[in-house]
């Protein structure tokens, strides 16, 4: 069997693409990554899924890019939005998929890991730069000139299951993957218990998929 | 004038490089990454180089990645050789080039520099594949995918100026650039007063290349 790493923030997605490893075979060795983010319940949700998934290792990496702010989930004066903007909203962490995927390829390379399992999506996102298809496709060739593995021949592939579904589309991905949906947090301001503000985009998102995919919405709101 | 993020180890060949920034005129932050690494005598080293420097900011960033091994410089269970190997050697870090530079890229993003200096060198190396010309130029295409400023139309560059320096190169490019060799910790098993340990692959570069460059060598031994 395989092993892969499987970037996991406890959010519906993640969860959704570690669902999806595990059904094609992997050995899912799981990393959530503390960067001081406002949902630290996303945090608790991570556990809670790790222990359903039986993964083989769950690791937490610790990194204080928070103390450079520069988006509102890291920077509390920088007030999370209720709606879309037309350009990348504010929720726009600078380089954290690159920060992400370069923690899961240096433990994927010690571990002999070849697979890096990321969440993320291009269809009902918030147009990120570092959510496209391009962006997948560059670090990919990055892994492979970075590392002593790649190098050796070794061929690192960043895999994204997601990339190209609608938010229901990952809501039937996950439910008939046997995702408990209840245990993930969303919101990008949940309280301490992960009971969600409902107003926020990541919120909006997330009901608006279960409501197209005609399936009961587990998410508990705090107002 | 423009801002740089300059990667500071406390070796020679980060605050060389540091004074290369600053001789260009460029507004330098300075990004110092704790990651467990066995010399923290570096840390200690960074802290007074920017001092001496006068840089406009410093941080310092914890990333535990240690957590996972993989090289001699952050598990004690491998030893540090004492000779250069024909492959690349065991004090190679997984990845770690590639998540300084995402480090620097998330700070750089916010501040609005668009110049990361590393002070990678391809000439008396240790075959490390992230000290490669290709790694920097792949990263640099990264950047400016993965990032908001990046689609925007800035353009990040990754300058890494003693890429094709000799040893001797930096140790004469240091010390006409005002650098005090004595501040910096090159050693990979310094003692806690960043002591060098003379034997280690590092220890040995740095000493060849004060050796040739003509230059006293202000390193301090602890055996």
């Amino acid at each position: 069997m395989k092993k892969a790493v499987v970037l996991l923030s406890g959010g519906m997605d993640s969860t959704t693409t570690l669902a999806v490893a595990k059904s094609q075979g992997f050995l899912c060795h799981a990393l959530t990554v503390s960067y001081g983010q406002r949902h630290n319940a996303e945090l608790e949700a991570a556990r809670r899924i790790v222990k359903a998934f039986d993964v083989v290792e769950h690791r937490l990496v610790q990194v204080d890019f928070n103390q450079w702010g520069g988006s509102a989930l890291t920077d509390r004066a920088i007030e999370v939005p209720n709606k879309a903007t037309a350009s990348i909203p504010v929720t726009y962490v600078p380089a954290r998929n690159t920060i992400f995927l370069a923690l899961a390829l240096s433990w994927a390379e010690v571990i002999d890991a070849y697979d890096l399992f990321i969440g993320i999506n291009a269809v009902d996102y918030s147009g990120y730069p570092d959510c496209r298809p391009l962006f997948i496709e560059t670090f990919e060739n990055l892994a492979n000139v970075a590392t002593k593995k790649g190098v050796e021949g070794h061929s690192f592939k960043v895999q994204a299951p997601l990339l190209d579904l609608s938010k229901a589309e990952i809501v039937r991905l996950g439910k008939q993957l046997g995702v408990d949906f209840a245990m993930t947090v969303t919101c990008y301001q949940a309280d301490n218990n992960g009971r969600a503000c409902g107003v926020c985009e990541a919120c909006q998102l997330r009901r608006q998929g279960f409501l197209e995919a005609g399936l009961d919405d587990p998410t508990i709101y705090y107002r």
